[in-house]
């Protein structure tokens, strides 16, 4: 392989983010910012197209209180490969290729050893793609994310983008779709199973369509009358409308493994009811108590679980986005540009986004640092 | 089969139970009541021991609101068999036989027929062997157990016990045994696996030896300091006292299964942090929420499991009893005549006694219903 001299160890990016919490009229503004230029196992991305996660709101609003301003969110990540360090092997300039939560961990403990990088044992755990701790040069805080035209990322922490998945929309695969796919996969989703998704939104639009594809019979539950019809087309067999106290009845006892997306903390009680016995429900997204505590009566007399799940590894990700490739599953997205991105989290927080926004990084280009 | 004419239709029997919640002074009392007679495919068994469960002190004091008085505990019977209807295949009279939590289930439903007869879904569930609902006749309430000289039970819902299991012992296997065996069977606990029991008790101390005899690493968690050794001697590897902040921090992410058997609502949060990624923990014997609200950011970021489990098939109720005699492991109790009941349901609240009463029912035959 030919020997790249690097000539240039800083990379002046222009990002899109919070100089502090957003509070009262504050909004993510352009900030240029430096990055360390690619070591030899590492790539540096055109940043082409970046998913709007719900927890990208959560951080840059400091709700789960470790946000480090300033903040570039941005973990859903398509781009193109401008540079490719010496010992990259895996992928060349001109790639077509993913970012996701992670742009690294420690490798060695047994999480990584395992493939499940988003438990690495290290005091801080993965280097998140923002707002995460640099574990490679120990400087610590603070990563930047994906509002921004470039990234650098080691290569074992970029993803394939199989051919034939359209570009534009594929971003939140590298979240909302592994978010919701390693919980249908590791807790043995198969065809047949009754799976339900609870909240249709960016992640569980992509759960209804995860788990059809895995031939589970799916019932979307969703708190509004209007997405019912959306719901269906998404694949979903039946919806419930979970203020509809017949319609939740009905199903008592009915579903092998409940998918819960809801992002913020609520009343897990009534889904419980909705769980076969030998069942489990999966809640994703929420980082924070239930608001009530849950009842072992109601547990125990049906042998069902509980629990949590939070992405995926790495290796699990390139499954879930060749998964999609394989069986036609696209995230269901609204193109913005990046001057875009306050108005949308106001509609991310309303609920009011059908399902993901995806902002157009060329956008990026023709705006200035303030 | 030489055909058998029951010419007696109700039997009379001696019990031992509470007229209404034993409030202030009330207690336990000798009662006399009848049964109805074997029916071709029930056994009439004398009843030799009866265990003492945590549930039983529940039951009688209406903790669970739904106590129909007079209430007759006990679910935790060793006894031989006096008379075998005509269709009974699988016992003879003189047979040591074992009875359990349930008498009877409809047999029909999915559940029965997967062999889950615990989760029996006739609306009133499983016949129970006290305070059960009986299938059978439509009668309803209200059944009897074996704080009494005899049992009237289904062949199908009678256990073989097995030669070589001292029966003074057994009877604590048929609920406690059973309560534990299950969810370390189902969860998957193998060889090897770092097993936490939590709360050396009736239930945790069946736990330690059977997680111990499946080959896991066993570590016991108790609020006692002077269980320690008695930990140790049932073949914990370890033991943690529970509030010992610096032992429990030691076990941070240790365990992948944590079987809980504390019977009253406490606070799962500690035992949480306890929990190796992708484990779970069980909660047996609560039946009632928990202190405090789950934490689904403690869950998820180690995507664990809460889950609780209620008794066990009888099938399942068989394989536990031959396995412990397989593996040599007997209940520790304490013997006791029945007028000493109302002393024991007091040690069983205040978690003294090691491990278990079994009341010697031949003590009944000399009592007077007053």
């Amino acid at each position: 392989m030919e020997t790249t001299t690097v000539v240039f160890n800083k990379i002046i990016t222009r990002g899109y983010g919070a100089s502090g919490a957003l509070i009262g009229g504050e909004t993510l503004k352009p900030m240029d910012f430096e990055r360390d230029a690619p070591q030899a196992d590492e790539l540096l991305i055109e940043v082409l197209y970046c998913g709007v996660c719900h927890s990208d709101v959560h951080q840059v609003e400091n709700d789960w209180k470790n946000t480090i301003y300033p903040c570039v969110p941005g973990h859903e990540v398509i781009g193109r490969v401008t540079y490719a360090g010496e010992a990259v092997t895996k992928f060349k300039v001109g790639d077509v290729v993913g970012v996701g939560c992670m742009v690294d961990s420690c490798k060695t403990c047994s999480a990584c050893q395992e493939g499940e990088e988003q438990f690495c044992e290290h005091p801080h755990g993965p280097t998140m793609t923002y707002n995460g701790y640099f574990i490679a040069d120990g400087s610590g805080y603070n990563t930047f994310g994906g509002y921004s035209n470039n990234l650098v990322v080691k290569e074992d922490f970029v993803l394939r983008i199989p051919v034939g998945l359209d570009i534009r929309k594929a971003a939140p695969i590298l979240c909302a779709g592994i978010t919701t796919y390693s919980p249908l996969n590791h807790w043995g989703v198969k065809a047949g199973d009754k799976v339900a998704i609870v909240g249709i939104g960016g992640l569980g639009h992509m759960g209804v369509m995860i788990a059809k594809a895995m031939g589970a019979e799916v019932t979307a539950i969703t708190t509004k009358e209007e997405k019912r019809e959306l719901a269906k087309e998404l694949g979903a067999d039946s919806v419930i409308v979970s203020d509809n106290e017949e319609e939740m009845k009905r199903y008592e006892k009915y579903f092998n493994f409940i998918l819960v997306t809801i992002p913020d903390p609520f009343d897990i009680t009534p889904y419980i009811s909705l769980i076969h016995r030998r069942g489990s429900l999966v809640t994703v997204g929420l980082l924070a108590p239930y608001e009530k505590p849950l009842n072992n009566m109601e547990i125990a007399s049906q042998a069902r679980s509980v629990g949590g799940s939070l992405i995926g590894g790495i290796a699990e990700t390139q499954e879930v986005l060749d998964f999609c490739a394989e069986h036609n599953i696209l995230p269901q997205v609204e193109l913005i540009d990046i001057p875009e991105i306050n108005e949308a989290y106001e509609k991310v927080k309303d609920e009011d986004v059908r399902f993901r926004y995806v902002i157009d990084m060329a956008s990026i280009n023709n705006q200035t640092a303030k």
